[in-house]
């Protein structure tokens, strides 16, 4: 996906050009962005081939339908955050990368059972057959409980042993809460009660994709920052960055449904326009969604001032998150 | 915690009629199965109550999805189990209570999803409409997604402090481990692929149900055991244990769906067989069958000789898996 380092560096600069990013870029060579992100989507890629191994023939068809969808690509944003956050915390990326699988197996279960014909019925994912159409309704349900298990699983026993557990704990009782009533499950059902429903407002919206998206991406970022020996308080700063981040995302998912073409976009275009769905642009228009997403963006920012040129990887992202094509 | 000795002593006692349980029944006065049963029971469905409220009106509907599956009833046989290993290991019933809800919450999770259309698809369940009925194919999902990481949640938040935290990672992994490819869902892939098919043998059929049904009941008690500070080769036994415990369960679970009547039973009797589903009874005849069951009970007894008196809730639940009547 993205291109190896360039000349972009200026480009990357530009970037993150927030009064509290602009002081930490200044002070600090250049952050290439492209570079970043492939190195560490290159580990996280490793780190989850190497998760799920079929172990029995017993076991050979769950794990090849649980592989089939955590290896479908994807820009792999929520471990690379986690990761960034642990490092800008003091830990190390192998500190995180435990915490970071179980993200994606935790995102894909969700992607797998959002697309089953019961809830969105949706035949095509980033360019490929949704799970449920390759290994059928069955499979696909239990692949996704599997991979949601598995996830906590792979947290619990492959962070490195010298993380205090306490830590561990906490990460995996964040991580369950994003998943739950009050995370992505309630936000699903919320979602689905307001399909074709008139009268939406943005406080509905917003409840909604607090819960369905950025419940996970704050999950994403805290728990890097409490494997990296993050404080209470700069756990806290971290959370407000992700809690932003979540919101621009969807707001520029909104936003992308409208402008973008089903193959660039590797899922079905104009969907949510066609089914009915409120979305920012509908409330907001194109240009006012683009306003609400920048705002986001600069209120997660300004929350990373604490820590300098150590949150520079994740200031880019920030920007990165509104910007993308895709 | 445990109950009083009453005048259902002699009956008590004949239930634990192995060597070892004889032995120390001797030196102890005469275990109260259905007291204790009844008082832990008591304990656990107080516990489940409290541990989902509707927080919030955007949560009601999956909340209460929630709550009519994990409150509708049943045995509550694996908590009983969770909380009995712990007090034999030297632990408090408190210091399983979050792990006895959790299994409890994985348990009605995995009911909701194999009741599903696209599973086994069943409209009832201990004589109430599934989840699916209700609530509808996709809220039931979510339902299920949403209890499953609950039950995770439940445990690294509610464990007493008092517990190491070691403890609560290694009881998550594992709890983890017994819904994954090796474990309920792995199962149920296998149940699903064996369904109809011509030729399954005892040893896929033990395959199956360790997985399915067993791979909870282990962790149950394995769970209990560590949290209760057994040390490993303790856990271990315990483990021996509950896998015999969980096979006989689902021996005597086929025998019961060919012997019982549907209104005993809370489901549809007779529906295995219906199904073309491979079970002990075909494989072994009925009364080959009940043999098999009291094999594996007495297996499972002789591996908490170890523990003397202290043993004596969890052998008397052995023969009363296998002496049940529904």
């Amino acid at each position: 996906m993205a291109a190896a380092a360039t000349t972009a560096d200026a480009h990357s600069t530009s970037r993150t050009s927030s009064p509290s990013a602009a002081a930490s870029a200044s002070s600090l060579p250049a952050f290439d962005l492209n570079k970043y992100l492939l190195d560490k989507k290159d580990a996280v890629e490793s780190a989850l081939d190497a998760s799920l191994q079929v172990t029995s023939p017993q076991v050979a068809k769950i794990t090849e339908s649980m592989r089939y969808s955590l290896l479908a690509g994807g820009k792999r944003i929520r471990p690379i955050m986690c990761i960034a956050a642990c490092e800008m915390a003091g830990g190390t990326a192998e500190d995180a990368m435990a915490a970071a699988v179980a993200l994606e197996m935790i995102h894909t279960m969700s992607l797998i059972h959002d697309d089953l014909p019961s809830m969105d019925n949706d035949s095509l994912r980033r360019g490929k057959p949704t799970n449920h159409v390759i290994y059928g309704e069955d499979v696909a349900i239990l692949a996704g409980d599997a991979l949601l298990s598995t996830a906590f699983e792979h947290v619990a026993k492959h962070t490195p042993s010298h993380v205090p557990a306490e830590r561990v704990v906490s990460v995996i009782a964040r991580l369950a809460a994003s998943v739950g009533a009050t995370g992505l499950a309630g936000g699903q059902v919320m979602d689905l009660e307001c399909e074709g429903k008139e009268g939406v407002g943005l406080e509905e919206l917003t409840w909604i994709h607090t819960h369905k998206t950025a419940a996970l991406l704050k999950v994403s970022v805290a728990a890097g920052a409490i494997l990296g020996g993050a404080s209470a308080e700069e756990v806290e700063a971290c959370e407000t960055y992700a809690l932003d981040i979540g919101l621009a995302f969807q707001v520029a998912d909104d936003i992308l449904d409208v402008t973008a073409s089903t193959e660039a976009l590797g899922k079905t275009a104009g969907k949510d326009l066609n089914m009915d769905k409120t979305t920012y642009p509908k409330l907001l228009g194109l240009e006012g969604s683009r306003e609400e997403a920048r705002r986001l963006v600069g209120e997660a920012k300004a929350a990373l001032g604490r820590f300098g040129g150590r949150a520079a990887p994740l200031l880019a992202i920030a920007d990165y998150i509104v910007e993308r094509k895709n």
